[in-house]
């Protein structure tokens, strides 16, 4: 047994259905803590903080110290592929991320065929440093966006309802579509084998805005890309793990389940777990699913939510988790009751 | 039978497989028609028109003569009711409704008890005047939001991303959220009536957003409310038809189907018809979802994904719809060429 499979999460992903099962949050790192907010103020822009180890280790490692969480996941964002292939990222306050839209084939050529590594050093610095610094059973955890997510803030140039302005374009110019999601396959892959060769044991892939699309494209521009980026890294890093979050897929979750592109599945808050685990494979991990606004109204909601989970998931390969990231306004004292709940079983 | 039943989109809601489909569009009486543009500027505020029986009456029936549709549906809007009931409303152009915040015990209190009829008379006039001016054979539709979706409106005062201001109100406080549903669910009752008698062959439900609720609040605060509009409404009106549209409802559709609240199924663009249909019970009537990007792109994606409705549909009791409301970029040749090729069977 290598040092690596005592860690309970890579025990998960292994297949084996750990209880009280290991615990970590979406976005775990971040404005509800206090300790965070202290250094955002010192930071600079957020990319600034993504940008520089010291900070964006120092941010990684306060969750873990505080709840003992059995992963950690890199601070960072998945707008940096973009970023390092050239376009233009900027995180205004209180408006999300504003990006030089990326709508022509002239647009696309202006960017780097492929993605500059050296621009991203800061990120796998960080990853050493966060590995190093972190208690032997912890994972480490990488991440990228998925091609279809990043491509329609590149399309729109900021975030979407609906992602209306990369769906328009995917159906009127399918091959400008296609030769960017390509172009993203390709350097997700790049980045997960670095992170991976930085020291993360596993990644997750977070494909947020699958709903939107129909099924038509659903397919090539989501499942596929995304199924082709696990291959790749794992032709080059056969030992990495992959989690693969595609947010809303509700009832579709057995159908995809046979065809899953990676080794676990990440499901929503709005999935019926009850429901929908006894048709997945019993050897499919899974994650997740707490309403992150049950963690903000605490009580109640909240006892009844972590319980419906474990109740749900007792037996299976699972890793206890949010539905979505956790939100600012969450008060700390629920995130230990959670924590705490969880490990009681 | 009756004069009714010979309407297409009656028949269809009867369970007959009409063919070709009968056709309208959610949104059909909208910007995208430059005779709504031209009377919008002269209309004042949005609820002006909405409140305004000539000019209501002449939008709804601009797309009924450019495309003859198979169904008017009134012009209105689902916050009306809220209005009715003494939110404050206003429509900020390119901005979304804004809504006084109805957040407390106290708030609700301030909100009439039962819906005033009065102050949507001219909603009522404008229904009359609408049938009156019909082809016979064209259907009739009046409409109102599902308590959930209004709901989340009048709490977060707005549109919100994943309606997290109503989902934390419903963890937080859940006897205000339930006081406010059957508030809401008694004046949709008694305001659907009211439009049935003036004149509505059937009536369309509209839940926006469904998808996020988790599964512990999406039986009581979407189906269940529903459900009682539905029983309410069929109490009093026997042969009012109601279609149901809870989007994102995505690969549930097969488990709702067996318990739907409503006479017919409408279905968003996201839904793989092919595979949903065969598992749905071939008595319940549909209704959709070509995306209304694919008709804003025209060329082939217009073509393929009207193919793949009337493919998936031929043989069912079906309504030809989009899968949302049809976008005011969208090109008037490109709604021609939809319902030359739906035409076409």
């Amino acid at each position: 047994m290598t040092v690596n499979a005592t860690r309970p999460i890579l025990r998960v992903l292994d297949g084996e259905a750990v209880w009280p099962p290991p615990v970590w949050m979406m976005r775990q790192a971040g404005r509800y803590l206090p300790e965070y907010r202290a250094l955002r103020a010192e930071a600079g822009s957020f990319l600034d903080l993504c940008y520089n180890p010291d900070l964006a280790t120092e941010v990684t490692l306060q969750p873990i110290r505080r709840f003992g969480f059995d992963a950690a996941i890199i601070f960072s964002d998945i707008l940096v592929v973009p970023h390092a292939l050239g376009v233009d990222v900027r995180f205004a306050e209180g408006e999300g991320p504003r990006l030089s839209p990326t709508t022509s084939t002239e647009d696309l050529a202006r960017l780097a065929p492929v993605l500059p590594l050296d621009r991203l050093s800061p990120v796998f610095e960080a990853l050493r440093r966060v590995r190093a610094a972190l208690p032997p059973e912890t994972a480490l955890l990488g991440f990228c966006g998925a091609p279809w997510t990043v491509a329609s803030y590149m399309i729109a140039g900021k975030g979407t309802p609906d992602q209306a302005p990369a769906r328009t374009l995917a159906y009127r110019n399918p091959d400008l579509m296609r030769a960017l999601i390509d172009r993203l396959v390709e350097a997700s892959i790049a980045y997960l084998v670095e992170q991976v060769e930085a020291g993360a044991d596993a990644v997750q892939i977070f494909e947020s805005f699958g709903a939107a699309l129909p099924p038509a494209l659903f397919g090539p521009l989501s499942l596929e890309p995304i199924g082709r980026i696990v291959a790749g890294l794992k032709a080059r890093k056969p030992d990495a793990r992959v989690i693969v979050f595609i947010r809303g897929i509700g009832g579709q979750a057995a159908h995809l389940s046979r065809t899953w592109p990676g080794d676990a599945m990440a499901l929503d808050w709005s999935l019926d777990l009850a429901r929908t685990l006894p048709g997945l494979p019993g050897t499919l991990p899974t994650q997740g699913n707490l309403d992150p606004l049950a963690l903000v109204a605490g009580g109640e909601a909240l006892d009844r939510g972590v319980d419906a989970v474990l109740a749900a998931t007792r037996g299976r390969p699972h890793i206890f988790n949010l539905g979505h990231g956790i939100v600012p306004e969450t008060p700390i004292a629920h995130v230990e009751r959670m924590v705490e709940r969880v490990r009681a079983g």
